[in-house]
């Protein structure tokens, strides 16, 4: 199970599809041994990155399933949904499975600080026991919580273990989460998304690890790895990447972006998305290509 | 099936809950009969008044079945989800248990004319010959169509017969597709919305009907009735029902508003609605309670 | 100046153009003179539906000026800007040429209640000693304001002294607000708006009176009246202006019905808007003479 | 005057303040001088990040003032308002002061393709002969344009000669207006913002230069001048400066940071903004200056 002191690297997992759109399982298998091989501690499905409202009811707990059977690490599952009750249905499927935990974003017409509340306080009951991760992404929400709002739900809602933070700018809320918990306030993990273009000092602000998809998860592992020991080779090695970060934190087409790259490593079978959603165009793919050159001769230099 | 001319008065059916939560399926048969008696020549389900958003995908299903089984006037299914998988999975499994049509909002992230029409050919794609609704609803959806999208729709996409129209103001938007199909277009059917505020020059401007679900849908039926034999009568009764219609109109308590009434009437048995979304306060019961012994009043004076 | 106790009807003036555009001076006095005789005990100048955002600033002041040169009660001037060097700018000629207080609305960026209370506090700390009112109208500017963020306003900035409330739902607010005030809280003036479209049961619910700006404003000053008299009565003039309140409801084009029916009724010389913002249509202006010529015959019935 | 051929840089230029918030006018100056040594061929003032509404009317007219009579480069001032009598005075103003050109970016309440030609013409007939800006900025106006809206634009209002390109993602933008002008359509420049981020790209899609406001003007002025004559070297300029661009482009905060680096290297006395708006915590001053020590020696490598 996650807890309070979950760390490492959360890689979120896309979902591979067949040219047609239909599930690619001997992907789904190879893309889980690509993430832990490169360094993931943990895999995080049925996110956002993961197409999971494209997908059926019946269709995401065959995910989980396939996924959980075949992973050596942790589990997380994406069940935000439009009402509780296909919450409640996925969730318990997933730990049902042997998830290790669910993540919930909000939905986005929350406005204010006590309907935000008042729904994770109403996710905490559906859930019951289970722990779950509270996904704070406002460039995809449209959902601004305060640090207040987070510190009262973390306060008010034990099972919620895991902040998924993703608010842009959001270096400031860790230092003020991080100093709540050290006054006092019940600490809870802090994984951090973004695509990592912000995890050097994110991880200097006190968080614990990242939550994201960038497609080469071992930047993640790198950077996390490398910044408790030596803060300047953590840095070389994060500016290396940063180029392609930056290049695939385009929001909308970043998971063209990020299927593109994992298929082109070997990871995936196939860049397809289900509509809405295109393929990169020939322009898009020299560039990601040209990035890709760059980074692998920087990487070099540094000895990865 | 629905089709272009269809007129008449559409109900947008609530779907009743036992105090637990669960579904109270002697009440789905008991407001089948209610809407009918008072005057639906058709049913709308699963849509947002009928917190479809709430259902897990079988229950969904299910409702469909119950309902369709029930009744004797054409079912319209809403289908909207958020991928076009789950929207495929409800809509074949409706018109497989004999639904007339089905409905589609448009997701509140579509802003450009493009993305709206692009996002509707996806839709007709999905579909495949499954005749549907377009609903235009801003105030819900956040999605602004013009006209001129409506009209590509149409053009583009001939499985869409039907407009649910709940723009705001609207009035002028029935004159220019009414205009539109004067010279030439495609003529769909309009059925009208927003709990019927606007009806009456709704029907002037030259509307098919209504499709709302205001707790007294005979005031839709006589409305629509008189509409073209005695206006002056139309809008005696029009006005008549006006104050409850305002009240309903608030956004977001409507609903409880409505299931208050609906089961006041005897329509359903419990005014219970799924999480987020509550009961009338004590004032708000006396608000409903007065303005309905008022329209009582009144529709006697006019022999209702 | 306006004050924690202030009751009665503020109708939300309009801004007279001349046909191109221009001001028209001749019908701000024409205007002011009949807002008074029917029935108001201030006026709003400069509010959304004042055309403020249109104004130069030179314009605003000599607005200002002229507005409350001519009345003979008292004046609030809308000074909601982007920036605060403008609004104090504008709330100091305010006050210096007579003003009675002036109104803020928050700006369409604030979400969080952090964000909506710390710009309350700035709006305070600008406006020095003047008093305000805290417009809350969500539906135009997308700020939404839960109850508790109001009363800290109220709490924390001495200088708020009246709300104006037009939130949608918004009864359970004015019961919530008076609640708190009943229990110790400070009690400010609560002034309804939306077009007067609740007003009966909002005086219900303890607010001092109506701040809207329907065409018709002795419906509010006879409403207000009975009210606290005959409620019977105030319900029954209430019912009758209820088909051209809901039609001078529709957002966006409200303020063209309204000065199409002020120009009709005398009040001011032409309907012309500024730009963005047009004349109404022949269908619509067809619609509005039609309810008021059913709004007069019911009126008559009821001596008025 | 600007025109549809104009490229290089134009600098964003900030509006600095003393501590207590007064125009700081000897600041204005030494930045004027600042940008241009560091290589800006124009300047853009008044912009969002030049904190334009935060100014009174008549700040707004002598910072132009200033800074046109100080300036050997061309000035193009943001005139962006809530109404067109506004955004007249404003414009007239600074055309009368010598300025080269205006920008004015959508109001936030525009969504159809039609609301926002509609008011592009608007702003055209507004400002008669004078050559406008388009700027296009989803992530700050929440207006989304597409490439047909903006072509279209182009076409309709022939004084529109240049785009501020800044939607996010905005590569396949530039290559689909490119390919329009290739293919008959009027050719404008197309000059980009975002802080830098994807300037290269963007280079390489057919921009004709940068209109932002990042720190470093020299990084805009290398990687536009190396672009042409060597890629290459141009990718490692561009990298250099990319963790630092990255920092910046934190939105909200970004303003801060860019005051903060430009007091820093002396172009302005303070770094001072007007509320809302403050200081940067000493942690993110921390983060800056260490990428800037990182920054320092990567350019020093380069030669630069």
């Amino acid at each position: 199970m996650i807890n309070e002191q979950t760390a490492g690297v959360f890689t979120i997992a896309v979902t591979p599809f067949l040219p047609d759109g239909a599930m690619d399982w001997d992907s789904v298998d190879r893309m889980v041994n690509f993430y832990i091989e490169k360094g993931a501690t943990g895999l995080t499905i049925l996110g956002m990155m993961g197409e999971a409202g494209k997908l059926t009811a019946d269709e995401s707990i065959a995910v989980v399933q396939r996924v959980v059977a075949r992973s050596t690490v942790p589990i997380v599952v994406g069940v935000s949904a439009a009402g509780f009750a296909a919450m409640k249905t996925l969730a318990d499927a997933a730990m049902d499975a042997g998830a290790a935990g669910v993540m919930v974003a909000p939905p986005s017409n929350l406005r204010t600080d006590d309907q935000i509340i008042g729904y994770y306080h109403n996710v905490a009951e559906v859930l019951g026991s289970t722990q779950f991760v509270l996904q704070d992404f406002p460039l995809a929400t449209n959902v601004i919580m305060s640090p207040s709002v987070i510190l009262k739900i973390i306060k008010e809602c034990p099972t919620c273990v895991m902040l998924k933070h993703e608010d842009w700018p959001g270096l400031e809320k860790i230092s003020t989460l991080r100093g709540a918990s050290d006054a006092g306030a019940r600490r809870i993990s802090i994984m951090c998304g973004n695509g990592g273009l912000y995890l050097l000092e994110e991880m200097l602000r006190g968080a614990d690890g990242a939550m994201t998809g960038f497609a080469y998860p071992e930047m993640m592992a790198q950077v996390v790895a490398a910044n408790n020991t030596d803060e300047a080779r953590a840095r070389d090695i994060f500016d290396a990447y940063m180029p392609m970060v930056r290049y695939e934190a385009q929001p909308g087409l970043g998971l063209a972006i990020r299927k593109y790259t994992l298929a082109q490593r070997g990871s995936i079978a196939h860049d397809t998305m289900r509509k809405p959603g295109g393929a990169l165009s020939a322009a898009a793919r020299i560039e990601v290509d040209t990035l890709a050159a760059r980074q692998a001769i920087k990487l070099k230099k540094l000895g990865l």
